[in-house]
């Protein structure tokens, strides 16, 4: 019996709409009824991740259990959260169901040793998910050595995520902002670039972005399409 | 209060994907928390609707229905189905429930007599769409005169739409096939062609087609944006 999955999804919207495109696109078949069954709640109301980690926002856990309970029932078989900030919360949302989360920064760091094998990564991500060490605990443990963006870029990665992508602007809006970081994290000596924000991924495609990347979105594509008995397109 | 969208999708999925990237694009949004809740049930095993209204295939209803509930469950205060197909059963599924669905073809009629007075329409769509004569029903409503593909041109969008977007395939697996049918429906009279099953705006897309179209897909976006209480992006 194949499986199907649940995105608890809106944060943000157009990233959860690229996750799903990235399954569809992903998975190996030939016609409708070879996909993957895909329940998505899209709740932008879910409150800023972030906000919530640094500034005493307000607490997106009880939203995300809401997306959650509908996603168990509908009966999905995992659960994928297309944002990488949201990992924060998923040790406490795990607690709270029998259903298994994929976890999207694992598969992130899983992909740069098999790709970069002893390369540095640069990690892109928001203020929220630098300043709790997602991605420096699961490249540790995946042995990546990595470089982090100083104060300066971290501004500049929030403004290009915002003021950006999730406010819908084109890339004229943050191409400066997007290539100075990646500029001085490769004279710093990154080799690949970690799009550790599900909007990242988004800008790096409109940029046209031409160094080394690696995108969560589609690391975590492949993971739910293997973990629901699926193939990845070769 | 704004109102939330059900999609009853995976006919097909990379349609029912297209149409949740739309609804996300052309909501007038500055941020996160100013686009709309969505809710997908994307079930790629929903029987195929030409098969089931010409030649006896298995009845999609049961596994719509299906769906449906759980759109209800989530709390969806509109359904949508990007598959303009499954409108010949739309009637069946509205006397199922009180939420109401939003019907893509009256929008895209609606669409085609205000962008283009007095014009004629080419209707590319499935056999079963086109044997069910659901565009006509709607074009004949709202005035506007049309044309349609003979059996040779809808057996060459059959292959464009079942042999290509379906299948996963690049354009140039259809680029010939849709071309030859955009062909002879300009050389009798039309002068804006409607994109009537929602893999053909995929393949329109993908083949940077240069003739008038109206988007089924995108009107079905827009009227749901409309229907939630917000705006559409200018």
């Amino acid at each position: 019996m194949k499986k199907s999955i649940g995105i608890l999804g809106g944060m943000g919207p157009l990233a959860t709409a690229d996750l799903f495109r990235k399954i569809v696109l992903l998975t190996d078949a030939a016609r409708d009824s070879d996909h993957i069954r895909v329940y998505i709640d899209d709740n932008p109301s879910i409150p800023d991740r972030t906000a919530a980690i640094l500034s005493g926002g307000a607490d997106p856990l009880p939203a995300m259990t809401d997306s959650l309970r509908k996603l168990e029932a509908c009966g999905a078989d995992c659960i994928v959260m297309p944002c990488n900030t949201a990992h924060y919360f998923l040790p406490r949302l795990q607690a709270l169901t029998e259903v298994p989360f994929l976890n999207m920064l694992e598969a992130t760091a899983a992909s740069c040793r098999q790709r970069f094998p002893g390369g540095t990564a640069a990690v892109l991500a928001t203020k929220g998910t630098l300043s709790a060490g997602l991605y420096q605990a699961v490249l540790k443990k995946a042995g990546v050595p990595f470089l982090l963006p100083d104060e300066t870029e971290q501004d500049a990665l929030m403004r290009v995520i915002y003021d950006g992508v999730k406010a819908g602007k084109g890339p004229e809006n943050y191409r400066a902002d997007m290539e100075a970081v990646v500029r001085s994290l490769t004279a710093q000596g990154a080799d690949h670039f970690i799009l550790g924000c599900t909007e990242l991924p988004l800008a790096a495609q409109a940029l046209a972005l031409d160094v080394p990347t690696v995108d969560p979105t589609e690391e975590l594509a492949r993971a739910a399409i293997r973990f629901c008995g699926y193939s990845v397109r070769p």
